[in-house]
């Protein structure tokens, strides 16, 4: 597609990934007009000053009117919501996506909420665990997958613009059905920040061991936990509330696993722990392998070269 | 102290660590000679060929002989055998130190193979997930804390020295008995690597999620784990067999921290949620406050600057 796929946006929620599509649409998409909408009036001045959005609107309803695209950037607890108020503005043949981190339950509710609507849920697997409107860039998207979930009756031009739309923001396009796409995620997204507000929480309850030496001594380990154990309270508390079946699945699979481990330590058992360790380390090179992480010794965290 | 506090240092056992000491004894200790040995001949070889220390030995107590420091950096299971071997050939008056993560058992193996020697236990709080020689730098332990677990009978000049010299290699040290050491590392070392390690092979057995969509959509969360996860095995059987209750004991907090969230899942209780996600939001923040973290997002694995 060599025209811009969309030539009017509409960004519901200028929060980091909210304000991540806002500049990712400025930088990759040639002359696009963005309206943006947040609910807090602190974050609508702040992305006013900042120019995040040709216009920010005082209602979901003004930023909608007359955009060819909107993407919902709000906890997937509040897309109903969302969607609900935005419906009377919405242009006819106007698109409705969104990021929200499971499918099922936003496709459900914006099916709910906007009948006969043209709706492609989508999920860029990218963040920071920073919030707000001026934590958000253009870069956010690149070399990242991003995942549409678009419903059987899907036009293929509709989806074709979509994925045009992401490709243009540096993203790497896959769809799926939102059942999958929420399975997928428990493991490799949901799981993962389950575990580790799980330990982080922990750790900072202990009598014997004081938060300050947690902290001090963060680096054997504990300080990864504690960056996705940073992430925004209210987006993870809906993805666990929506996604909640698939995520208490792989939960119950984890704790399988972890007390196999924890008898092989109770038993003394080291060539169970060797053979499962050496297992592990392969899921890494191959993650490497993939573009999907740096090799780096501390991800680049220090400023040594890697040598001496 | 201004006078170096060792001349002559023999590292025994030459992987990430004891790599990492040989060329932060070259960088940051003047004139100091250096010996090295490793039980693997291959290493030994590869260590020769990269000079990474003045002789490389054919046996430990070749390298030990003259020295007036030898760092164990071996496997916390292979301390024992090690100091056995290098016993004969000590020379009167050597301080004898290790990196091992766990320390009372080393510190309880090392008393036992050299009765009447003066042993410091050591513990660098630094690490990557890369092994062998050719991974090792000399800023390793730059900004990083090393905790000592001297004996109670340790002559103040002796801890004098050895703090001196981890001062030289850039640390920040604190002392600490073995048995608290042991505690502090179980929650924030040996059971981020325990969960870690757990559910990195849950992702790589599942029947419904494939490997490669696992790797693929990894960015989520899941390649955080992954990086520790692929740690040195041989390393990490030996911590948890040797810091086995102090591990156990962390885990059972652990898992009921667990267990409670999943209740909270399992009933929809958003505001159980929320409560916990925000307490553990302000952890993160006090670690990057005190530089034991980067606070770009993504510790800077993107180009990006962080903004527009």
């Amino acid at each position: 597609m060599t025209a811009a796929p969309f030539r009017h946006v509409a960004v519901i929620g200028l929060g980091l990934l909210g304000s991540s599509v806002a500049r990712a649409a400025r930088a990759g998409v040639p002359d696009i007009v963005i309206t943006g909408y947040d609910a807090d009036p602190a974050v609508r001045q702040r992305a006013h000053d900042i120019a995040l959005a040709d216009t920010i609107t005082d209602s979901a309803a003004a930023a909608v009117a007359g955009a060819d695209l909107v993407v919902l950037c709000v906890p997937v607890g509040a897309m109903g919501d969302a969607a609900r108020a935005m419906a009377p503005s919405l242009a006819p043949g106007v698109i409705i996506s969104d990021v929200g981190s499971s499918k099922a339950g936003v496709a459900a509710a914006l099916a709910e909420a906007l009948p006969g609507h043209r709706v492609i849920p989508a999920h860029p697997v990218a963040g920071t665990e920073q919030s707000g409107p001026d934590a958000g860039f253009a870069a956010l998207f690149r070399n990242r997958w991003c995942i549409l979930t678009p419903p059987s009756d899907v036009a293929p031009d509709d989806l074709a613009r979509l994925v045009a739309l992401w490709e243009a923001f540096g993203a790497r396009v896959e769809t799926m059905d939102a059942e999958h796409h929420d399975l997928v995620l428990a493991v490799t997204s949901h799981l993962p920040h389950l575990i580790a507000y799980t330990i982080v929480g922990t750790a900072s309850d202990l009598e014997r061991v004081t938060q300050s030496e947690v902290i001090k001594f963060s680096a054997g380990g504990f300080r990864d936990f504690t960056r996705i154990a940073a992430s925004d309270p209210t987006m993870w508390r809906d993805v666990f509330l929506s996604n909640r079946d698939a995520v208490l699945a792989m939960l119950e699979r984890f704790n399988r696993d972890l007390s196999a481990l924890e008898t092989a330590i109770r038993a003394g058992d080291g060539l169970a722990l060797f053979d499962h360790f050496t297992r592990t380390r392969a899921i890494r090179r191959s993650i490497i392998a993939m573009g999907q992480d740096d090799a780096r010794p501390d991800f680049g965290r220090s400023d040594h070269t890697g040598g001496d």
